[in-house]
């Protein structure tokens, strides 16, 4: 099932580039015969978006057999950084400070989410956040539109929540249904309720030495207060992060420069990621692909950070689904000196990351310090 | 002189990291118990902008002595890489349509640039955008302030110009006083008039999937472009940037990866750089470090582009220096297949971006297709 939808998206990506002319073996040549849109003749170099490719890993071609070399052991070796405890320990501590503006002011943050069908994993996220701003005292409201609503729809309902004084953060749930434009439905979240942190100015301000975003986006966030509270040193470690989406890969490589590591960035254009992604002290694996990295991926006493939450069929679990990360957890903790669960991980921390990013944003609006 | 310097240098950066309890050595066990300023004690991750050092590199340690080996040889084996006539053609086809703008709508591009101080490199670089602007036919207007001026009175000189209908871009030529907050004078330009493309919202354009900036930094742009007529290759290539500068080595970095390049950025905490350079099909050096990269930095056969521009003394010169680059070129043509030389490398690169930016930006302000 799995291996018919990678070979589906495979061909869809190699006619994408037939298309363009720029499969990677055919090169910059190619590329460069591209429409030069904004440069009218005057130069090479074609607008930025014309090159964007969906990023879809050939994973039969990149993963290899897990080979156990002598720097492995038989037995589990890595520590299990328990993002769950974390993540409580944080929801504690940001209930602490709602009840405080509670009574202070007598107001709490406000959190709207627009879910757009009805995908279960997304329905399962919503949920996940519904009771965890319920948990911490935040306001939560939630707006479901069909399947086939319109962009404008969406749009409308955004601009109600730009204008409520009550909301102080919005979060359009993702992956939107195809014929939405993410980005025109991610533009028109004001700046300042951009809890996610992926409006251009924040993630502009995250990049930029001497700049601050109002909001990091919450799954980065979370895995650098993973790394933090884990005792990971960062300052001068080489990290690796797997994937470049707006929302995760790219952020998290953004963040960790923040830190002073030196950062790559291996996507599904990489040649050879594994060769990469072996040299990395700190590995942080979002590319979406279940298992992606084995054994053989990671440096031995590498610290490794899994984003990746696939749903999987699984009729013995609730809802006949459950999540895999992208990284082999039983290969991985053999050879990592410390690995995040799937579930357990990364997941709760984004969660508890919105909570902060919400009551951040309110304490901003309403400022109360 | 250049060694006292480096030293000096080193020696603030070392106290910086004391000061902040972060030296690379006691990791980020220490960065973590930097106050948590927005954390309010919630999370243990600090400010980013606390977090943010100069990037002083130790260039005594981190160089090597060039070893021949088998690989290299002894003769220049490197195509050179000629900035001076790429860019001479570029300024052609931008002088025919500021032509095409002026005979069409009796109007022109306007560049202003504001330089402070008396630097003689500034004052070097702002006379070469002159003679450019004058060249293709672009008004070009200077504001020269004082070294001691305030941040007020460039931030009056910028929001005049901001308002000025016959002004499309705005330039403040960096390095400013020490007294100045760069990142304040910038923000201070109008989003559409930064053609340098510094602007936080440029950058997030810059490298956000989906996303086209307004102006993209002109020194990255200008590489680009090079490598493109070139002919040189960039997607699923491994591209290492030497240096973090918001105005180079960031954007820089963020470009080719929209390009679809394997990017790792090495920066002045980065262990063993040479390591990491040695990996890279295209080496782009942006540390400011005269002679940084050798021989042995460079994987044979790679394409290197040098963005250093650094004073040296020299009294057989005019004006008594001379610029020299942070590629050692003498090393770099024996093991690379293609080097910019410094000058006429990416320098008239750079202006010709400048004057491509100004001009589209002139395009979209006055609707001139």
């Amino acid at each position: 099932m799995m291996w018919r939808w990678i070979r589906t998206v495979t061909i869809a990506r190699e006619r994408w580039l037939r298309r363009r002319n720029c499969l990677p073996s055919s090169g910059i040549r190619a590329l460069s015969t591209l429409k030069a849109e904004k440069g009218y003749g005057i130069l090479k170099s074609p607008s930025l978006v014309s090159l964007d490719i969906p990023d879809i890993w050939d994973h039969k071609n990149m993963c290899s057999e897990f080979v156990s070399t002598r720097a492995y052991s038989n037995r589990e070796t890595a520590r299990r950084i328990d993002g769950q405890l974390i993540a409580e320990e944080i929801r504690l501590g940001i209930s602490a400070e709602v009840s405080r503006m509670k009574s202070s002011i007598e107001k709490v943050p406000g959190l709207a989410v627009i879910m757009v069908g009805q995908r279960r994993d997304s329905q399962a996220y919503v949920r996940n956040k519904m009771v965890a701003c319920e948990e911490v005292g935040i306001k939560f409201v939630l707006i479901e539109l069909p399947e086939n609503c319109s962009e404008d729809e969406i749009c409308n309902a955004l601009r109600n929540f730009n204008e409520d004084s009550s909301i102080h953060g919005i979060l359009v749930q993702l992956p939107l249904p195809q014929h939405l434009d993410d980005g025109r439905i991610l533009d028109a979240i004001r700046l300042e309720k951009d809890v996610d942190g992926v409006h251009p100015m924040n993630i502009g301000n995250l990049a930029m030495h001497g700049k601050e975003p109002l909001c990091i986006p919450c799954t980065p966030k979370g895995c650098v207060e993973l790394l933090l509270r884990s005792d990971v040193e960062i300052v001068g470690k080489q990290a690796v992060v797997i994937g470049r989406s707006n929302i995760v890969g790219l952020p998290t490589s953004l963040m960790l420069q923040r830190y002073h590591a030196t950062v790559s960035i291996v996507h599904a254009f990489t040649k050879n990621p594994e060769k990469i992604t072996r040299e990395a002290d700190i590995l942080v694996a979002a590319a979406g692909v279940p298992n992606l990295v084995r054994g053989s991926w990671i440096k031995p006493g590498a610290v490794v950070i899994d984003v990746g939450t696939n749903p999987i069929e699984d009729p013995n679990c609730e809802n006949d689904y459950r999540l895999i990360g992208d990284v082999c957890y039983e290969e991985a903790v053999k050879v990592a000196s410390a690995v995040t669960p799937v579930p357990g991980g990364v997941g709760p921390m984004t969660v508890a990351m919105l909570l902060f990013n919400t009551l951040e944003s309110a304490r901003r609006a309403l400022n109360f310090v």
